[in-house]
């Protein structure tokens, strides 16, 4: 619910233009494109300003697909245990079928980040199993960007009482608004096309800095005891960002993005890495944890809160187990200034360099959206189910760039770039 | 949204004792069943305590569909043009999958009544067609009873406020509230599923002494211009109440229902019928209308307001021009005595004798669920894929029933059952 009171007229132009960059900046929709909005039933406000906004710039035609953590809750705990195997089939179509029309698909994230605490794992698994596989294709359009897609938040209170405990709802939620706000560079006077705009193009000289100096890897430490050596496969290329959907249409996947990243040599990832961060894992809080990897596989990990969640994901498919992410965020930006652990990885991720276990984007290789699952495997580029982000970024963080002659370059020192 | 304040506790007593009245009363979900619950997004609430409700007795999975007037008005007045021919098949899929499954389908019925003003009538008619003919076999099946449904409402503010013009919002919402809970029989003190059945049995005394008077025709007369004989087909049926879906679970299609209603013979309907109560069709008031049948046809229907969409609903197929439903409800009943006029077919129905232009029950026939369109038409039991209840009912409206061996007997006198 947005805040009411005396601030309602100034919260409605703001909601607009955050509805609107969303749709112009994060999709880019095109006059003509079908859109389909992924929504929470609580932000349906915020839902019906981007469809407005969608259709404003000439969409064909908006699909809406709500969601709701609380009947979710319902049926992850109460549905007959034989659903969780199953696919529904007509989900699968919609999906896919929309997906290959090149519509332009936006997520509304807003979760209770414990919504699905005292679920049975199991069932989380098996479900996942059979979603993602079901699923396969639409997933391997979306990571190699052949439609345009966005996943932006706006507060629903339980997820801001977790943010912000101990403090009444009403000002829980005005402090995540104005959190997010503040993140999306949404300000009280218009303009922030023309912002996002200008921080696009500063993050795209940071990737182009990173793409000239073609380390051969990077080696992460700090005083916590990450001790990690990531090679960078032949060819890699560093994003950040907007980035173009196979139709050429130049869209912005997360909304805040603050990182650089490109795909790590899946068989090249040694040593340890410790979380910085909690990360919530289907409805579930994983905290504390840390991996060992030895040849690009998680030969061990271990969480003081959530384990089983964090080894579920692991093991989600055979390479679920190797890295997919390698992403860079100074420890002075922002969102890490914020000070705020949002339990939400569209911002957590963007507070701190992170990893993800699981498929690589194949825009992060040369050429790579051409090549099958099999051809970028071969050249060192993880393919999976899954992707999962996890923060790794501390205020000591040091990482020494190798060169493929032998130079060792300081790429970030005390938790921010050094380039 | 829930009253709230100092009401709030007994308020969501009777909210719980309503969502459990629809799902064992209204659905009777078995333990294993699936169950669809299609809502709209601002009636979140409602619904999830609907999906608990659900799953408490047993349900083996619950199905959302949400969906939301404002984004629904958006796409009708915004949308390109062609996509009005157009069908999404995930959604004809997904019916017709769960309806074979013998899902319960729930319908929580809650709208602006004017939601569609202003929208071009020729996208309703070409939308309407296309879907009428893409899920005609998923209509036959509802018509059909062969899965237990129910329709069922909860005020929303739009409509509350339509139907209580010029009171705050907060009041015109207590009002409807209230009024809704008088019809569903939901008092402070629990026991409306017994009130139920003591209601169902009533209205089965009223369907049996019809069905043994065994009426050659009906003959509707008031001071208005109301003057309408009606042919009733040989092994008509009248029914009342609950019903039993084709696997033999007992349901109420209809939350309210006040009605005892059967199928006329498609083609022995004459004379005029002047209608007592605005009709909300496609998001559109019509409003002082009267029809003129000829051997079963509507040959003329006129309306001071809304007239083009009640001509598009009575020339959605070549049958939607003939009468499907003859149904009896006193004048003196509990939601007629409101005085309330609901512009929600679901109450204004139940608050007056009504008839419905498009298809009959098949269940109005004996032995008529077992037949074929084609077997219906030939026994004068109309099918459609229109079926549009209207209101005829007044305080001076007599009926006259004719039976087989000529002897007139009065069926309504002054606007009540005389029998």
């Amino acid at each position: 619910m947005p805040p009411s009171g005396g601030k309602e007229v100034r919260m409605i132009d703001k909601l607009n233009e955050y509805a609107h960059l969303v749709i112009e900046v994060g999709l880019n929709v095109q006059k003509g494109q079908e859109v389909v909005i992924n929504s929470p039933v609580d932000c349906a406000f915020f839902a019906r300003l981007c469809a407005r906004a969608a259709y404003d710039v000439g969409a064909r035609r908006v699909h809406m697909q709500w969601r709701d953590d609380e009947i979710s809750r319902e049926y992850w705990l109460k549905a007959e245990d034989t659903v969780f195997d199953e696919v529904l089939p007509w989900d699968v179509e919609r999906n896919l079928t929309l997906a290959k029309k090149n519509a332009a698909f936006l997520n509304i994230s807003a979760s209770n980040p414990e919504n699905l605490k005292g679920v049975d794992p199991k069932r989380l698994e098996r479900a996942s199993k059979a979603n993602n596989q079901a699923n396969k294709e639409y997933y391997t359009m979306l990571m190699n960007s052949d439609f345009p897609w966005c996943v932006a938040s706006i507060p629903i209170p339980s997820w801001a009482m977790k943010v912000f405990p101990g403090v009444p709802e009403e000002e829980a939620m005005d402090k995540l608004w104005n959190a997010i706000f503040d993140a999306v560079r949404i300000e009280n006077c218009g303009g922030a096309v023309d912002r996002w705009r200008k921080h696009c193009a500063f993050l795209d000289e940071k990737s182009k800095k990173l793409n000239e100096l073609n380390f051969k890897s990077l080696h992460y430490t700090n005083s916590i005891g990450t001790d990690l050596t990531i090679e960078l496969p032949e060819g890699h290329v560093w994003g950040a960002g907007s980035e173009f959907s196979k139709t050429g249409i130049e869209f912005v996947a997360n909304m805040p993005t603050e990182e650089v990243f490109t795909a790590p040599k899946r068989d090249g990832v040694n040593g340890k890495v410790v979380a910085t961060k909690p990360l919530v894992i289907d409805g579930n809080i994983v905290k504390d944890f840390y991996m060992i990897f030895k040849d690009g596989k998680i030969v061990k990990a271990h969480a003081e809160e959530g384990e089983e969640y964090l080894l579920n994901a692991i093991k989600e498919d055979e390479n679920a187990c190797m890295l997919g992410e390698v992403a860079l965020v100074q420890y002075d930006s922002p969102i890490s200034n914020s000070g705020i652990l949002f339990y939400n990885t569209l911002f957590d991720e963007n507070a701190s360099c992170h990893l993800a276990f699981g498929a690589a984007y194949p825009s992060c290789l040369k050429g790579g959206t051409e090549l099958s699952e099999e051809e970028l495997l071969a050249k060192g580029i993880n393919c999976s189910t899954q992707h999962c982000d996890f923060m790794v970024g501390s205020k000591d963080l040091s990482i020494i760039g190798t060169t493929h002659d032998g130079k060792n370059i300081p790429v970030f020192v005390d938790g921010n770039f050094a380039l």
